[in-house]
């Protein structure tokens, strides 16, 4: 079968290789029909994530079809259309049993990383029956493809922990693909404000379409000042993080309100300035976690109700057969103005 | 009267004032009966607290008696036994009706800071309805001096934002009045160990006393790695800083489990490194309070049924005349072995 | 003043009445502007409340301007324009500090019930201070009247106590205007689907147009049938009783699915039958409540930002003069299809 | 093997049966060493219970050794210790995601229910994996036979769901064993009062033994005054039912507190009435459930710490020979005093 192998740091493939085998009897073959690249694909890439050897297959997110289901998988049957969740959970251990399933002891995120993941015609699932969701007849694929990952980040990493409520002012410092999930899920819970921050004045504009009720484009490096205007001088009672470098981590800081929130979904290389010395007083939290996904199911009803639109987060179509393409598109998104490119395998 | 004067850094004096007057309807004047020294008293003699002046009359606990009631207070009147709130409170602004005195608009924490305080013979306490608790005919005086400051702050910024539970594992960073104060009110929530760390042993004796179940000495740099083999690799479930600087901040961050909770008591003088690099991907929340004194309530109920005893903290006793005896024992706590010291006015 | 007074069961009358004065330091009096009818004022004139004497001016809804404020009330001085909440908070008892307003030891629902309320040029408004909003320049009038009572309490004993979720799926039983407040409001939280059920056609039409999903007419006794039908015989995560009689209470108890909440509005004048042999172990609540009126913050931030129009559940406009007429009107809605009519004074 | 057969109304043996054999993948075969008798268990002797049929083995209660494991089952091997839930759980279904155990869709509460029980030599338990906790070396299995059920039912569905806290009034309406159990667990979160209710003296001895603060002998029709009288009027925050008829559920309706939830364990019969004409303005919530065990790993962690000692509740003995004189023991505790009697296999 054909998939996108890495090869090492800057260097990736698209090869034959084959086709995966059911290795345990919870695991699935899932036959994939639309798949994604992820921000963290590119990471991988740069040699920044040392589990993710040379030969890896890439890629965490998809939908497909059941091709072959191992004999202890029981939710599930050959031709079930199946969406693939980022993260695998056994269902067993401590983490799982409290819906951490991020850091189920034999699961977590491996799929593309310490096992072969998504990019490819197919894939092997393991915990099939905890780690796959059912489709519904009707539903749109490509909407879909966007549940495996980045809403699921965008809403538990930023929303639910950001604790967003009816008429609060909320700030989504990055307007890149994640701030965007969060600005479509934050909108779940009606703030009055959302304020969307970022250096580049189209990703900009699309939050503007997408929801936000005010953007800041803080090149000036006057952001925090324009915001404490939009504010009254007050803050905002969540600030979510969706870069993942010191600056704007510190930005969050510098405009959270006393009981405010800061919720962490950047992906950070290097320590950050925490100010307690100033912020020791001023009852906040601060919360990081990697997507759990256990809100899959309830985004699938959102996704069913049209209170969200997953396929606004779609920009470009490829086939597998150009997945190399599809990278240098998702990889130069300032050019392409790329939000999510869907692989047709 | 005789009041404890901040008279600039290192600077302070018992002094003669004049009495303090009724200057708003809902004020009272109360006449002291007990009070006590804080960390915080200290901090401002070491000219840390830019909002303290010199001249002005330290102190934010106590209990006493109603000397006089303004017009507008209702909920007490002359010779009522009353418990002083460390924070003042309002009772309309906006974090007044959340809950959140310590950010009262136009209260908070000015008791010996921006207005004179307790340690005199009488003090004057604004919004006296909101700022007072009635002290039931029976109760110790001295146990419910605890109340007014030390017990809350260990209990909602240690314990509650901490989210202790039964069964679960906590750290207490740091061994002193206010992290005792955390061990003590964490027992309410009957978690299953409670390791205190601390450079001294005197302390970490003290500690296990009170109800800790380890504790760990960490003079030889090797704490993280005591407790780990302690809690079987895992971690801590709640880690509570309760000293205020970088290296037991970063402890913190060492020891706490995915899913778990870093609760900041300590007042920080400077900034600290968060290790974002770490623990973006762990599921952790971060959290800093000053103390609201909402549960004052609750604590009365737990004092009154020997759910805790507060007078556990209680070392030393002095007269009001004595006072500046009483800061030298507190100032010198690893010598005199003081917790809390009481002052009679 | 001209006042609408409660003259006996069945009795009422537009009359001449003195002003109301200051009769504590934290009194307001307030020049109404606009007031309206509640369905409760109907239940008064029913003899149905007890605790309402012949001779009260009724209403506890409106807004108007500070004509006078008492010495100790701080936050508001005459020609503020104000919103007054039909819950009286005195800001100190044990229960106004839990939020519960409603239950405030010397207030409550005191307003055109145990002291005269606002169906009137003027009323008397205790604890000003914390019983009266400030409305912003700007603001419609009209649409905030929605907020003293209605619009909270739809919002807090239905779609706060039911926990209303993304995704989930709601149920509200009586498509009055209580019942109308929960459904606009419960879209705040964006659950999959509303279905509503009534017995009048036109009141489904207008749930329909007010964002219901799904309408049922019980009139044919087969709501539960057709209800387990369309959520696929699962039935409901929140149903909201908006009517307050036996027989709605029971169905209630027929749709819930496991895991979920009763949210009890409806004002009952008679017991029900609970279920418990058949709800024992269906893991669910029922919840009851008097409208603490504590989301009228959240609700003004609502409205301003348009996440909800209140305007929408007014109907009918009289002026004080014609108040008799509203009575009418308001009460034959089935005739009027009123839903709230405003009064302007 | 040997095992208690259910034969119909009233009628029970001890029979010869053929051992169980795996018969899915994720089936473990557990060799009982321990085993107790539940309240359930003499409903479904009088009939009461249409789901369990003759020919059934009963029993849900237990603590044994892995005899042999099915090839999907990964988290125990033969010979391990473990506990078995009372409820059984797939970990796949929507209701174990949410943890909610008690209504999975292909498990819940099945053992000595629709399948075999405990009360044999050996018992099949299907998603061992989900279904069985392991027991750590050391620990003293009769505690632990008192988790499979009746701790985990007392916390659960009264002290969780009774959201009892630090500080707290609560009112244990039964003295029964799973009462005791309420009483038992209620004081993790360290309540200042818990008065136990009952007609029977000894059981209300046994209480004061376990920690009860107060107890109230109703048999005199006094009880809601009485409580009131020593809750100064206020009535009691949280209300634990644990009896299961119509008039103790009333008596629960009239001690709670505005604000205060009840909490309902038992397994009622028959329709009660609820008060809303008196309660649907007291913001109460009542609740039910059937335990999930969701707080097995929880309290396995409390027993250790010894913050609990199940064995309080343990009152009688006998090897599985003489289970019928078990049976008669445990029906009539009133003579016996008997609470829950351990079965050795």
């Amino acid at each position: 079968m054909k998939a996108l192998v890495y090869l090492g740091p800057a260097e990736k493939a698209l090869q034959e290789r084959p086709k995966p085998q059911i290795a345990a009897p919870t695991d699935a073959i899932v036959k994939i029909t639309k798949t994604t690249i992820c921000g963290t694909d590119l990471h991988i890439l740069k040699g920044d994530v040392a589990t993710c050897k040379p030969g890896r297959i890439l890629g965490h997110e998809g939908v497909g079809l059941i091709d072959q289901a191992g004999p202890a998988v029981t939710a599930f049957k050959p031709g079930d259309r199946v969406l693939i969740s980022c993260v695998t959970a056994c269902g067993k251990c401590d983490y799982c049993r409290k819906q951490m399933y991020s850091h189920c002891t034999t699961g977590g995120w491996i799929l593309g990383n310490t096992i072969d993941g998504t990019q490819a015609e197919f894939v092997r699932i393991p915990y099939a029956d905890t780690s796959l969701y059912p489709i519904p007849s009707g539903a749109s694929e490509e909407a879909l493809v966007m549940l495996s990952d980045i809403l699921p980040t965008g809403f538990e990493c930023g929303v639910l922990n950001g604790q967003v409520q009816p008429g609060n002012t909320v700030a989504i410092v990055g307007s890149g693909p994640i701030g965007l999930a969060a600005l479509l899920t934050a909108q779940f819970y009606s703030p009055a404000e959302i304020i969307m921050i970022d250096l580049d004045d189209n990703r900009l504009a699309v939050a503007k379409r997408f929801g936000a009720t005010a953007s800041i484009n803080s090149a000036d490096g006057k952001a925090v000042e324009t915001l404490m205007k939009m504010t009254g001088g007050r803050g905002v009672d969540t600030a979510i993080e969706a870069v993942g470098i010191p600056a704007t981590f510190e930005l969050c800081q510098q405009i959270v309100a006393p009981g405010g929130v800061i919720a962490n979904i950047g992906v950070h290389g290097k320590k950050v300035d925490l100010h307690l010395e100033l912020l020791w007083d001023r009852n906040i939290s601060i919360t990081t976690r990697l997507v759990d996904t256990v809100t899959i199911p309830m985004l699938f009803k959102t996704v069913g109700s049209r209170k969200i639109d997953p396929k606004l987060l779609i920009t470009h179509r490829f086939k597998l057969d150009k997945i190399l393409d599809a990278y240098e598109t998702f990889a130069h998104a300032a050019e392409s103005k790329a939000l999510k490119v869907i692989i047709e395998a």
